[in-house]
């Protein structure tokens, strides 16, 4: 869906995507934005109930232009995005990167890289997308598992809630490099720079009634 | 401020901490949710603009039975937190543990352990609360850094916005173990089981500008 010719570069930014503040840091790519979706596989996603806001970890897959997240049918907020206007929602992703060590508390900091996605979540009806979307979900936390595994069947459809946002609202925010410092803060005897952090895949565990033999897959072992 | 007589050892459940479904992985346990709370430093705060839902990463601290979060005070949510019945909001910390792959892909899961506080944001406009809020969140992140680095001055802390969410209202919630299977599926080729995750330090990385022959610190060569 993307590279299309009517599909432009960035997106548009608007008031709740443009920030109050730390403006260099935030673009709207399109290609940026989904390639921090892309590495990623678990959101932050946020709903207001009674007034108040919930957020709440959960998958998502991006597909195109457009993000889905699955669920419960039993979920309350999952429900709430069955009605015809959807539920507002706002979906975030972050990837940490690194501790920013200054010299003074003040510019102590963080590396990372984010998207913001505002939006409406819409229950996906349609059979097809559905299965699409929950292959994609799968697809996103281990590439190439869906093909590997017993897709949903009737029953497990029925009790799964596909919901889906448009990305139309989306902006990146990320810092990279080095700690900004005071020039008078230089001398002190401080260490300072940055300490990389990032997800690291551990040995696969294999499932107490797994049969014996059975190989690991490929797709792990690249891991 | 914990542990002290009066101090349950449960956070009381309410409606909105209760959950809709998968209540089994729904915790109130004091010490289980300051530890995982403890564990990190990276939250989503969410908060209601406009109606709408917005969810953001920041750095934040654990002090007692308050969770601290800082900004500069010219940040919209932060000023909005200003007022005195404060901001209502949502803070979310989620530790991803683990895939788990089962053998039908509806019941991939991860594991994960997670704490939701729902609460409002107020203002701290004590000087000493702000100062000790912000060497927790600089120690937060890296234990020890905070005495280890020059700490604010005037100017930098009236740039400053210190906000503080009690810790009443909070669930913690988890996963843990192999995947779910129905019997029927156990018989299927497909690999099962779990692929641990989690975020490891790389090397830190000095500034270009620190000075040559400066000591990597004990707090650091110990990650």
């Amino acid at each position: 869906m993307t590279g299309s010719p009517s599909t432009p570069t960035t997106y548009a930014p608007t008031p709740r995507t443009t920030g109050s503040r730390a403006r260099e840091r935030m673009a709207y790519d399109r290609e940026l934005v989904h390639s921090i979706l892309d590495e990623g596989f678990l959101c932050h996603l946020a709903f207001v109930r009674d007034g108040a806001p919930v957020v709440l970890p959960t998958l998502y897959a991006r597909v195109g232009e457009r993000l889905y997240v699955h669920g419960s049918t039993g979920s309350r907020p999952l429900r709430e995005a069955g009605q015809d206007s959807g539920m507002p929602v706002c979906v975030t992703v972050t990837h940490l990167d690194g501790l920013v060590l200054a010299k003074s508390t003040f510019h102590h900091s963080v590396n990372y890289r984010s998207v913001v996605v505002h939006g409406r979540a819409h229950q996906v009806t349609d059979h097809e997308e559905r299965l699409m979307a929950l292959d994609a979900i799968v697809d996103s936390a281990v590439p190439g598992r869906a093909e590997d595994s017993r897709r949903a069947n009737a029953k497990e459809l029925a009790a799964t809630a596909v919901v889906r946002v448009d990305l139309e609202e989306v902006s990146a925010k990320s810092r990279a490099g080095g700690p900004s410092e005071e020039p008078e803060d230089l001398e002190l005897p401080y260490w300072s720079g940055v300490l990389p952090v990032s997800p690291v895949y551990g040995t696969p565990i294999p499932a107490d009634d797994l049969a014996p033999g059975t190989p690991l897959p490929d797709y792990l072992t690249a891991r």
